[in-house]
């Protein structure tokens, strides 16, 4: 059972006259105080999938006030639902609902459901408002906030998509004691990634408390939450489309998006794949001076906390990583630019790994 | 055979960091100092459709310098061909080629052409660079200027898309001379409508010009393409997402795209269909007494001056046009919302239309 402080906490992303309050909280789903605000009109279609809706989905509209038109789809769960296709779905539903250029959408669900309903709502009559409602970890922490929105091709992750901010993102803390172990550790592996890349505070914190997230320690939880989106909402302020600072969010981010396309969306979770890629650029940094073998034992110490695997694919070789790494939407004119470690708590975009580094790194590390 | 003044002449769409030029005038295609400035990286794609390939792809081609990674693509022509499932071949393309978030993709035909590959520059690894190069009147007047890119769905027109600005436009007005007449009568629709709603002294002028025009009198079209450009320019940098004044762009497509939709894509051009909208909302605005029939009799005189229909599809009923129009993407919480002429160089948003008014016009306005 999770409890937690019962005021809610709200931080801001600071983006102009796109700027949107994250309000952090128990019970926020079923209050209609958090969503009334950030409604353009008087149409509302809530988005949720086949996993969240039984749970949650009553529960939201619930709160919606008697006066709105509110609509529901139920999309199927899971990254490989991630596509165009499921996308088109939520078009056809609002065109066969005769919403209009008003309406809202809500995003009720994980960070598959987040990216397609803001991508839906990025080129939905060339833009429609929405706001994030994220039940899972991983959404919570870093989908959910920032605005990135997109789906899945068969030759990359998230190689279609849109830059388009939420009116808002509701985060009920209520919503992790329903959530699987597994997806769990997932989330945390994005909560690990903040304190790698900016702060060394937090990741000491999260040395500390590992047990207790996993224990769905409220307390515990609401604070790795809180400032996991600090960091993210301050990345997010300063670097809204990726054209520097933003992209060390991707820590372990080109490494894992090739597991994931390698081994077909789905099979790894995002934040697993997430977490064996973070080692490996601890790794290759070590092996480019960066880090002592101390610091990449713990790196290795905290993922296995977090429940994430410490090995890739055994059938994935040198080239299957390259190939796929050559994609990766950080490239520029040819070259592979990857996200590394200066330092515990200090990233950097480095675009100069001798080929034979990487190929070695890659080569060396352990397979299950 | 076209002449025009050998100097191409330069306007700009002031929108910040997102500013960029219209280049106007004869040869621009084929002279590599007009596209360069405005390459993102090395990487580039051309696309164009079947009819325009033939003439200009080369032309445009061999403008582009050799250190450059060059790939083309043509797809079916028309409007009916304006759909998701060709902008995803667009995607595969890209992908196909490894293209990274520094390239650049060119449009290089009409109307179609370029909102498909703006969408899909405006969607690809959420967003890259474009430009246009439209090789119609009515792309180079009207849809190649602004930032409004996407596709149509089988219930409604444009209805995904998003505003994504190139990063110039170039308009060669030498291609005109290979335009069918038909497409230089469409084209004629957007230039009238420039007038009627915002420049009475321009209208005037393609009163006396329309022969001319019609005729492929160069100095007469640089004239008139300019004079579009610039209007347009100035109401897209007063309201780029058209929360208002950009919406009077659309006097007579409200009409003019149920009749598209009822009739199928492709069946009526665009412009035909602008054409005949135009003076349906001139008729409606008489029946709310702001037009005079003198004025009504003038609008209609320019539309078949310009080579337009003046009658809707004898088959389109009034529940046909309102059923399309209540769909319309300006309308707002199920008002229906018209672009209509307080008098002739002055138009307006209007909500207020009485329902039986708006019926009695449509049943009233001559079928052929």
């Amino acid at each position: 059972m999770i409890e937690s402080p019962a005021v809610p906490s709200t931080l801001e992303v600071a983006l102009g006259d796109r700027s949107y309050p994250i309000h952090i909280g128990p019970g926020l789903l079923g209050d209609p105080q958090w969503l009334a605000p950030h409604l353009a009109g008087r149409q509302v279609m809530v988005v949720t999938n086949e996993t969240v809706a039984p749970l949650y989905l009553e529960k939201l509209t619930q709160g919606l006030a008697d006066d709105l038109e509110v609509r529901t789809l139920v999309l199927p769960d899971g990254e490989a639902t991630k596509t165009l296709a499921h996308v088109e779905r939520i078009w056809d539903a609002l065109l066969a609902a005769g919403f209009n250029r008003r309406c809202t959408l809500i995003a009720l669900g994980g960070g598959v459901t987040g990216d397609m309903v803001g991508f839906a709502a990025a080129c939905y009559q060339r833009g429609v408002a929405f706001v994030q409602v994220p039940t899972t970890l991983l959404a919570q922490v870093d989908s959910s906030v920032g605005g990135k929105t997109g789906v899945n091709h068969p030759r990359g992750k998230n190689m279609i998509g849109a830059f388009w901010q939420p009116r808002a993102v509701l985060i009920d803390t209520g919503t992790l004691a329903t959530l699987p172990p597994r997806e769990l550790s997932a989330g945390l592996a994005e909560v690990l990634k903040y304190g790698l890349i900016r702060d060394a505070d937090f990741l000491a914190w999260l040395e500390a408390e590992l047990p207790a997230l996993r224990g769905l320690d409220a307390a515990a939880l609401t604070h790795a939450i809180e400032r996991s989106c600090a960091l993210k909402a301050e990345i997010v302020a300063e670097d809204e489309t990726e054209q520097g600072v933003r992209a060390l969010l991707n820590l372990g981010h080109t490494f894992g998006h090739a597991i994931e396309a390698h081994q077909g969306y789905g099979h790894w979770l995002h934040g697993e794949a997430v977490g064996t890629g973070m080692l490996m650029a601890a790794e290759l940094s070590c092996r480019l001076g960066w880090l002592s073998e101390a610091e990449v034992a713990r790196v290795r110490m905290l993922i296995e906390a977090a429940g994430l695997p410490l090995t890739a694919p055994a059938e994935m070789g040198v080239d299957d990583f390259l190939a796929i790494m050559r994609l990766d939407k950080k490239n520029l004119d040819s070259r592979l630019r990857l996200i590394l470690l200066r330092a515990l708590g200090d990233a950097c975009i480095h675009d100069e790994t001798p080929p034979q580094t990487l190929a070695a790194l890659i080569e060396a590390f352990p397979r299950r």
